[in-house]
């Protein structure tokens, strides 16, 4: 419900209703809204990082093809639902970063996770040649997580996957070479 | 309002209260909830699109220059406001694009007409040399746009210009050379 409709309009109420548990016992478990906002967040990105260690972790692939890869599993994953939901971290970083101290503290640790997981990739493509090492590969893992939730953000409004191709044509035809 | 908290966050009633009028006044203005947040996108954007063409149509300044004074100016104004808040098409593109086609409609036009600017400036520097033509300028603009919506969601988390800088850096060192 968090993904589908955004923090906000997400209300305890909803919750427990879809839960099918009575509204006490909501507070049995979570001190308030925002301790459930932290660990839907946590859990999130816990169950992404599964596939995402996988594939980029994966060294009987070139690192580079593994970057492409990845961005080539997640634009299928957009494809099949019709672009909508987007990425949760992004979403929840525009509706609540600045309401929100201790959720925004979650998003920074799994975006410097995710990034984290970009740049040793990046590195290895770079130590092959396979990638420039003009530029440090944090700063291009930093950029790429980034641009990525703009491509994201650009594809919930275009209602197409032109934004993620556009995204993956720069990166990978021009950036990362 | 909309910009500060969210489309979902600002209720009717917080906006006639805070415009001083009766809440019966805002339906003789605006139909809907939702034909009221078109017209603020529209204002909003309308008003940014000012210093955008100033900014960009100066053919005093060489272009490529004009794209980075234009960042620039941006990194200033985020600086200036503690990183608060964000560009509200972003924040609403997240929010509401599933929600609402009305206004998902208006935040792609206003994307397009953003992204065509990028794009004139561009090919105007390709023409001189100063950026490569090994890809299209309107495939650059468009990718240029996602790229900062997604380095201003990451400042919203970070509350710091570092994700700002790491664009520029990117863009202007690498990828527009």
């Amino acid at each position: 419900m968090l993904h589908e409709s955004g923090y906000t309009a997400t209300g305890i109420k909803d919750v427990v209703d879809a839960a099918e548990v009575p509204k006490g016992s909501f507070y049995n478990h979570f001190e308030s809204k925002e301790a459930f906002g932290k660990e839907v967040v946590d859990l999130y990105f816990n169950n992404g990082l599964v596939e995402l260690r996988a594939l980029l972790g994966n060294s009987s692939i070139p690192p580079l093809e593994r970057l492409q890869n990845y961005f080539g599993e997640r634009i299928r994953d957009f494809q099949a639902v019709g672009y909508m939901r987007g990425c949760m971290l992004g979403n929840l970083s525009l509706e609540i970063a600045d309401q929100s101290a201790s959720i925004r503290g979650r998003l920074a640790v799994h975006f410097r996770t995710w990034s984290g997981l970009f740049a040793e990739c990046i590195a290895e493509a770079q130590t092959t040649g396979a990638i420039s090492n003009q530029l440090p590969a944090a700063l291009l893992a930093q950029f790429l997580l980034n641009s990525w939730e703009g491509a994201l953000l650009r594809m919930r409004v275009e209602k197409s996957d032109v934004p993620l191709k556009e995204f993956t044509e720069v990166i990978f035809g021009s950036l990362l070479v």
